[in-house]
């Protein structure tokens, strides 16, 4: 799609550029997608930006502004007139606007505040004050709301006149005069009624609804669970604010996935794209979760040191302690994301915890007896026999093969457990369990593994 | 939101059954969200179910049977009379149907396809014919389609007539008589154009369109940047053959996450829910994985058998294996994981290679260094004085932090390249990459390690 052709055009327009084709750029940009102009205006000098930004038709230029990176915005701004601005910012949709605000300074939020009309000053105050992570903080506060003894021509005629403005107009709500939200009614239904239907007599009235201060992503989900185009967002005393639009929910699931994705990598979460991201920035993201993980590893070279003469003693035990522990890791770290991700898409809940422990007490068993078998075999045939390894007994052998069985069945039964206790306990179970699991695990294994050579080699 | 109300809703609906007020079931259901209805049949037994189902109107008792879980599918149609199943199957949109039938068994197949339109019927085999992960195999035929001389109050007509049978109504396209697209138009843009504008002036022209094999998630991401409510599909011919709407993108979004998540963690992928994945298959999944890490551990064991001698005479190099391989891993996922999703949401192309290389170059001298440094403190500090191990010289913890400094640096680079590469020569870079990572790291950091102890301790 776009990508295959991105290089190119921007060698075109870089020539254009030169030869000051003005008309011929704008030709090709206004019959580009919005994201794309975006995407392609990162890659030209700060002069060259502006000056294509004001070749755009008016209209597509507002939407382009949206698409942009933080980065490209600040030096539009700055290059605007007061004029040119309060045009972009007459344009752009509240909850947008309050996205762009959000991440610049103070003196441009200033500048964007002053050109946007006092109506629309009060709903970006009223956006700014919800916590980040809330429904609120991602609905829009620009919907289309009628009344329900409306008819449908009376309907049109009202979405006519302000829809412009709206961000989504196909899902309407019928409010009452206190904005109660009393139906709901789309487009769709409006037109298959036709004309003189009354909005009253059409309109649905068990409505799904959240609150301003839900999670998020729980919202995301539901919209894609129920496949809604747009959700309502109501107040505490019930009254209609704001909805939250299907191409928002995207953003959110998308947002939440790479955050899981991150925490279960021992990444602080962050939603710059990685190049966009600073060399100083990224280590600040990585080194947390690397120094802790690499402290607690003090617990399995003390297990280790403490059984350092008994382990000269029977020296082949070395070699297999990686392998025991990257099986216990892999086990554990399986259970743990299977887990994970089934909390994020609500497939689990904490009413399951004893349903998830019984399947992962199978599922460890299955897995540990397969894993020992074939082990047991890999080490008399390649270990043994191959290369020749005379100190591997079949004493070691069992050794090892015991330690994978209880290793497995550990780790899985830890991997699956402290993801839904974290949650339960109100912590981000990604961001709690993953990265402790190796450690806990790998700490349990070493004990398991020299229990096991005590007794069978009794050292 | 509903999960909260859910128990208590299976007790009451349980206790109504058990009274025989059916009257008072209909009413509760009629009010709720099919997806939650489909939810709450899953926890009846089978002739229940089928009750419940009765009670439904006819048209939400449609859109319930889509959300519904296979086997519940499977229970229903088994019960229902010929005259049933044909009203079901007559409501079903055409992507539905397919996504049904691809579960079903044989038998069953047979019978919907029975009760299907001629019409229908074409349109369902046509879909059954796609790849699994194309455009094709997740796009719905039943659109509207519109001429471009036509006005829009012909236009809405044209809507009223079919759009009851239309997944999405609000996008239409023009079509010339050939079915090449010439035109998209929303019905926001034909609302405010209002009834005598003709859609060949108000049209957008420029279009964004993919074709029927093209990457289902491809597709799917590309909405999500747009911003589209529908995206056409065309085939070879550029002839118009169905659209992707956005929940069905949604969900595309949604499950292409969890397989790469799963691949993350040396899972085979699997869209089934977890507690709804028996134990034989969630072992069958995990177990190859854990067999080949495993069994590729033999290199790490080789590799420490071979140091085995020289170890003995520095035995207190042992307890710090797991700290230096752990770290290792850590470090090489990090990267892997980053680029992965960078991948996957298109922010990284091939093109990039050499400035992503670059960028992990310098991160990881700074993680290394900072790593190291501690690590250097702390074995002095905690492992030296606090712990009095007087094995460990000012020699040994030099060891110890270069080889952190090396190991750091190494598997950084792997973890950015490998996914890269693999992307290059064509293999999914979650499933290629990351659960290679840790056995390479594994290895490398070992080698590095007794190089180091060779070096300085003179081995």
């Amino acid at each position: 799609m776009f990508e295959e052709i991105y290089e190119d055009l921007c060698k075109e327009i870089e020539a254009l550029i030169e030869e000051k084709k003005y008309s011929r750029i704008r030709a090709i940009l206004q019959d580009m997608e919005p994201a794309d102009i975006a995407l392609l205006f990162e890659e030209f000098p700060d002069d060259e930006t502006t000056l294509m930004f004001r070749l755009l038709p008016k209209e597509l230029a507002a939407e382009c502004f949206v698409e942009m990176d933080t980065d490209v915005q600040k030096v539009l701004v700055e290059a605007f007139s007061d004029a040119e601005l309060g045009y972009v910012v007459d344009k752009l949709f509240v909850d947008d606007t309050v996205d762009i605000i959000e991440e610049m300074p103070a003196n441009i939020v200033k500048r964007i505040l002053k050109q946007a009309s006092p109506e629309k000053r009060n709903m970006i105050n009223q956006l700014l004050h919800y916590p980040k992570d809330s429904a609120g903080s991602i609905m829009t506060t620009e919907f289309v709301h009628l009344r329900a003894r409306m008819t449908v021509g009376e309907a049109f005629a009202k979405i006519r006149e302000i829809g412009e403005k709206k961000e989504i107009i196909y899902t309407c709500y019928v409010t009452d005069s206190e904005r109660h939200l009393k139906g709901v009614i789309t487009v769709k239904e409006m037109i298959l009624a036709g004309e003189d239907a009354v909005l009253d007599d059409i309109m649905e009235t068990a409505i799904v609804s959240v609150n301003t201060h839900d999670d998020k992503e729980d919202v995301a989900r539901s919209m894609d669970k129920y496949n809604f185009l747009a959700l309502p967002v109501v107040d505490n005393e019930e009254r209609l604010v704001g909805i939250v639009t299907f191409d928002d929910a995207m953003d959110v699931i998308s947002e939440e996935d790479t955050e899981d994705i991150q925490s279960m990598a021992a990444i602080l979460p962050s939603d710059k794209p990685y190049l966009k991201t600073g060399t100083f920035e990224t280590w600040r993201k990585r080194i947390p979760w690397l120094l802790l993980l690499m402290l607690s590893a003090t617990l399995t070279s003390q297990i280790i040191a403490g059984f350092e003469t008994k382990l000269a003693a029977a020296s082949v035990l070395i070699a297999y302690i990686p392998m025991l522990m990257g099986t216990g890791g892999n086990c554990g770290s399986q259970s743990s994301v299977t887990v994970i991700r089934g909390l994020s898409l609500d497939e689990i809940e904490f009413s399951d915890f004893f349903r998830v422990i019984w399947r992962e007490i199978r599922v460890s068993v299955l897995c540990g007896a397969t894993l020992a078998a074939v082990n047991f075999v890999k080490i008399i045939f390649v270990d043994g026999m191959l290369f020749g390894n005379d100190e591997i007994t079949l004493q070691v052998n069992l050794i090892i093969s015991l330690s994978i069985v209880v290793t497995v069945f550990i780790a899985k039964l830890v991997g699956a457990m402290l993801p839904m206790l974290a949650q339960k306990i109100g912590f981000d179970p990604a961001v709690m369990a993953s990265p402790f699991i190796t450690t806990i695990v790998d700490a349990l294994s070493l004990v398991i593994y020299f229990q096991f050579a005590k007794l069978i080699l009794h050292l």
